[in-house]
């Protein structure tokens, strides 16, 4: 092996093991409020003006400061004999809450419970299961369960998927072209962020969004049902509930009472866990 | 901002945000034994079988082999109707225990005490001050005094830094020619590796480490003393022994006693601390 081919790989190496340094870095800074600070106020700052306004040690900031600066969330610009921060288009973007696409809320709940619960990730693997008891505690047996234990978590939760819709959602709705199709179904819609994207893009269609009772209770009082009335609800549980079947033999029914169109949509997330969408064209 | 150029945006965020998973994987599979089993047998194996003989979940393994892939730490074939997984040369390098330079210790320490000191990021840069009490238990003050606290975590820390100075230490005794210096001071030098790296470079030179009573009690018991008498041990501490002013006047000894040459080399690492060698031709 020559020494260029090795000099890349421990680049590699070095941005894998410290990949943890950046993912807390990005967190720390979203939230105490500087890409915020930065973004509202509109113009450059000294680490030691950033530090009084959010409140923190003046030292502790400086060092934050140049890491964002060296991870490009930041920009540093040298004015007399100070440093002046600002942010870059990727932390106005990205990063400031009040971007319609701020991933902060996924950056946190990610950190909360992604980052504590890839400190199990050994025993995990030994294992087999999932190591939920050893964070949320005893009698967490599942994802969900964890993620709906309260109306503060249910709150996080769809902040977080709320934020990777804002980057991703209108990518998926617009995979397929369902303009065709007047009723879609989003099973496991959660709080509907994906529904409006889909009536948003196709005005001729109605969403019916299938989730969990508490979830469908939740997102009738708070998200979409009073502004958006081509979207409905229906509760059930897709992990219990025969949808499928039902979907099916409402297919068959469609198809034999003169419907003329199907569309099945079905993806895998990166915790294997299957959503599907079905519309039907009457 | 065009669609390229939010896509490339969006690529940088992923990485960012992801990056303890990757850290974590990294670590998970090296502390399994998937690197060093595959490097041993020396043929490629089925998840089947490396969860058997590593004694964990065959799903669990299964997974985590497949991660492993994506992130190029192994490959995989198509044998039959099987998938075989084998190393890649940069895990052969660095990850199997093995290798000479592997840093299977370096990953495990930072495991055990990097990602938990960064959980409490945001309240170091709030307080302006490290979070060791926190991780260590109270009164823990320094970074030192968590690492020397017993014989078995003075073991891991060198056995840490020794895998860093496999890497780097060739690169950092060769960035000034010593060969002129006859005795060469390795403030900090901990438990020898890179006064290794210098007798080794430096056939004419001899190193005196420079540290703590412990660690010189240590070093001298377990590394370096027996095998290498160009090396020499001198108990102090360089936070608090005037050992700048020590080498001072000695250089001005020196110089007035007519000796010819004198070398400084100082470096600065990530957490600020500085590290000097001085060398003195008599």
């Amino acid at each position: 092996m020559d020494s260029t081919e090795e000099s890349e790989m421990i680049k590699i190496l070095l941005q894998y093991q410290h990949g943890f340094f950046i993912s807390k870095v990005l967190l720390t800074a979203s939230e105490l409020g500087v890409f915020d600070l930065l973004l509202e106020s509109g113009e450059s700052q000294t680490s030691t003006m950033i530090a009084e306004r959010l409140n923190t040690s003046p030292i502790g900031m400086e060092r934050l400061l140049e890491t964002c600066v060296g991870l490009k969330l930041l920009r540093m610009e040298r004015k007399g004999d100070k440093d002046y921060f600002g942010n870059t288009k990727f932390a106005n973007l990205f990063l400031a809450k009040s971007s319609p696409k701020s991933q902060y809320n996924y950056l946190k709940l990610f950190s909360e419970i992604g980052y504590s619960s890839f400190q199990y990730l050994t025993d995990a693997v030994r294992e087999g299961k999932n190591q939920l008891e050893s964070i949320h505690g005893p009698s967490t047996k599942d994802f969900f369960q964890a993620m709906y234990s309260s109306e503060e978590k249910i709150e996080k939760y769809f902040s977080a998927l709320g934020n990777t819709w804002s980057l991703f959602g209108r990518e998926v709705v617009s995979a397929f072209d369902l303009s065709h199709f007047p009723t879609i179904y989003d099973l496991g819609g959660g709080s509907g962020v994906l529904a409006k994207e889909c009536t948003s893009l196709y005005p001729n269609s109605t969403v019916t969004i299938f989730d969990l009772p508490q979830v469908v209770e939740r997102a009738n009082k708070h998200f979409v049902a009073s502004k958006e009335h081509r979207i409905t609800f229906q509760e059930g549980n897709f992990f219990k509930d025969p949808v499928l079947k039902l979907t099916c033999t409402f297919w068959l029914e469609s198809c034999t009472s003169g419907m003329r169109k199907v569309c099945a949509v079905v993806y895998k997330t990166s915790q294997s866990l299957q959503t599907r969408w079905w519309s039907v064209d009457s």
